[in-house]
């Protein structure tokens, strides 16, 4: 990979992809995301070197959303370390994101840390150790984005309250089976402010790098290769071939483990629920610098 | 990674494994499979310059089972290229390897090419474009191992044909569905002689070290990611984080791009139906040469 | 039928079952439901009429929980008619009684009126069309009974309310669905209530001899008879062959249309949930007087 | 009930049916069966007291297919009494008649003998237990109905067995999990010859009046209410009233215990697989005679 290329190569990608046609469609269960241009098209990446590359409307904030998954699955295995696994499994669920049927047959513990209710145990382990989760995840974004400003959208996640009733359909089902502790309220307001969190992909990029700068994050980056991306993640696997995480605000996170970070945004999702055109533009990208893992 | 000391680890790796107790179990539905030494052991890995490096029962052969759903996929892919996505995703499953319930809801296109029901459509694809797909894959497998007098052991084959019931539900199923276009007896006779394949752990490392050689196999190493161990891809990959595919006569061959590939054999099986003292032995030698690709 | 010899039927046979080992379990989730007097064992027999025939704890009060739900069907039936069928089916489910799978599958209508989520829809039906549905649930039951000082039992109501998480999860899958219309908790409200009535095997025989008087009642003695004991409704045709709902308190009512309506009462349940010895008890009265509809 | 009535409620009926639109669809996945004339329509009532009352196309043979699922019932049941039911179930089953789902679940072990699996261990029963089930069928509903000439219709046994890779597919999933003890094609193949009987309305009503003439078939009659139209049998109950059995061929059979059985046919199938008109008939009949079991 010649670094001097790297610019020239999203460049040209983000040309490309911007004028083929958009099969995707915004998320409209948010109406707060559904208001937003749907042409927005924006590019970074960040070397481990602290090169940075980008183009686009890479300066402009979006919802992060379910990216923001990634962050409380990292804070939640710091606090508890494999003892995380007896309350969320590691591994693929091959049914939608919000499926109710498997987390009845499995009793209570969901498959991964990306599916709601899995994330939503996440946020439940958070609440039980952390004396304010909120400004604790706050903080932890802040530091990494280098960005002191970044904050909840406090609007977004209201609408996802009012519109919580498979959320908490989830989580009554996993409080029948004891998995969990906390008030159910508490719980969903924590991951609703969680998935609220608003950036650039710069500061995406900045944020998520440190789990491309070092050997420590062999399980983060391997949970986001299987479950990074609902029902289609072998296909993005195969397609990019890099660990990543999307998020129904058109945003995507990618690994190169020792090389780079790279966040791409595109407003529309394709029938999965993940960015059209992301997943496209991210896939030129690893064919054309040659930089997937496998 | 420094290769003067990988013979050291593989040679630790071993001893120590050895002496641990083996939790798992021989896989027993097979009678002949069952017959074996529960307490063999070997390891080879071969880098993508020749370099070889292998201690224990490494030269002894075994049946390699699944492991050889990697080859069909390969060939059958070589045929079809990605019209093959018509007939089988690269999804994981979330289920059991031999399950009916997804498939029904799926309407007979299983998950993916590793599921049992994936592995007979590809039997299917082979046997509708080659005139004679077991010699196929026997010169394939022939050519790669650089053992000509590799083959098929047919009491294994008769073996699975005699207890085919529930593959034979699968082949059926699929039947129904329009997924299987040739003759059901035709199609799982190549299935089971494609499981009944035996090779050494040499044999075995050097057959798949095409994975690593080159860039092109991006889908192959994508899949055996995801798809590769059950019920049990998501633990791999974050304890060994390798690509790789096991099989029930207790072999595993996992692949690092651009960097060798390794063969291990255990007979016993943990619950999820991978070899217990494989996967050890595996995650302690990518976690003491720091070669996992996460 | 010779009525003369009813009395001794059941005299004879509340003799012969107080003495069989009770191989049944107390419902325990229900703190209130768990310190009832376990050897309770009584049979009231209303005809027609307007004959009687009773024995043993006939006459002591118990809590019918789910008997409840043919109450609220017969009413939430006379408010929408036919329409009711656009929110809950009136097939059997082949599932326990409170499983969110099914539901999941089937788009928030619940097959049929006596699932707990079923029984949800139902309520909040009467929420929509009833000004006081608590006060009107409990006229219509007090100018049945003829008891005017029926109520609920509020502490039970309180205590299905503490552990409401199940069904506060249906209820909440169905919200999203849109199935659900009111406030969850207005409706759930109703519901713990409608569970908690507390009866008489007397007062049980007398409310519910309406079905068994006139042929208008088609409906709802049908789908007793195919949804009335969750997953042993077709044990309990061919056994008893009366259609008849049970509820966790240990109560069953049972009617022979044109003929006569029959409670029984005994506090222990087997596996399936319902009464051990009140299923035993009807099997030999119908044997006995040569009843069954069938 | 007036008898006397009868005849005349039969005709009207028959006109006034005769001229509503036709919503449903001949079933086609079986060619021989569709061939057939779809205006057919004939009703054929006979009581315990041997009065027969008949209109329409009543003499006319047709394929009885499903219908025959009662007799095999009643002829396994006599064999092995309440042993039976460790082989099947007799629950409704919640789900399509031929779904594998359930039965994967429920480990082999059909809800009940009308599922397509459960009338394939209900043959396994019958080939374990006769020298000639085949013959044995034969002879009971020849003895039956009277009429010695009675067969099977061998090109629609032909025809089902060249489609036969669902129930194949039942077949060997209940094999594998042990619950068909004998050769899968010998079982499959008096299956197939059963459901091929062909009978006039006549005939099935005189051959199934046995289950209206005494008490000893609570079960049979039992089971038939619960569970003899597929997922529609609550509606039939609480619409028509009687128990039945409905089959592709556009038959059904209902009874009144103790006073007649009735047969009706019009071969279009409603979105449940059973006679669109035929239904509509039992339900006028059963309203204008008054004659509803519940």
């Amino acid at each position: 990979m010649e670094l001097n290329n790297f610019q020239q190569i999203i460049d040209n990608t983000l040309n490309d992809i911007k004028n083929i046609e958009d099969l995707g469609q915004i998320a409209s269960y948010i109406p707060e995301l559904s208001h937003i241009d749907e042409s927005k098209l924006g590019i970074h990446l960040t070397t481990v070197n602290n090169e940075h590359f980008a183009c686009g409307d890479s300066n402009e904030s979006f919802s992060i959303q379910s990216i923001s998954k990634v962050i409380s699955l990292v804070l939640a295995f710091e606090l508890l370390g494999n003892k995380l696994w007896s309350r969320v499994g590691v591994e693929p669920s091959g049914s939608s994101f919000n499926s109710l049927v498997q987390l009845e047959y499995e009793k209570g513990i969901p498959r991964n840390p990306f599916l709601n209710a899995g994330a939503i145990v996440i946020c439940d382990v958070l609440v039980s150790h952390l004396d304010d989760p909120k400004q604790h995840i706050l903080d932890f974004v802040r530091r990494l984005s280098g960005n002191s400003t970044l904050t909840y959208n406090t609007s977004v996640a209201e609408s996802e309250r009012k519109t919580r009733y498979r959320n908490n359909s989830l989580a009554n089902l996993m409080k029948e089976f004891g998995n969990i502790h906390n008030d159910i309220d508490t719980v969903l307001d924590v991951y609703f402010h969680l998935c609220s969190i608003e950036m650039t992909c710069k500061e995406l990029a900045q944020t998520f790098l440190f789990l491309a700068m070092n050997g420590k994050n062999l399980l983060t980056n391997a949970v986001m290769q299987l479950c990074g991306f609902y029902d289609e993640a072998g296909e993005f696997s195969f397609k990019v071939g890099l660990p990543g995480k999307s998020g129904v605000g058109g945003g995507i996170i990618a690994i190169h483990p020792n090389q780079y970070s790279v966040a791409v945004w595109s407003p529309k999702l394709n029938k999965k629920g993940n960015s059209y055109k992301g997943i496209k533009i991210l896939e030129v990208i690893t064919t054309e610098t040659g930089s997937s893992i496998f």
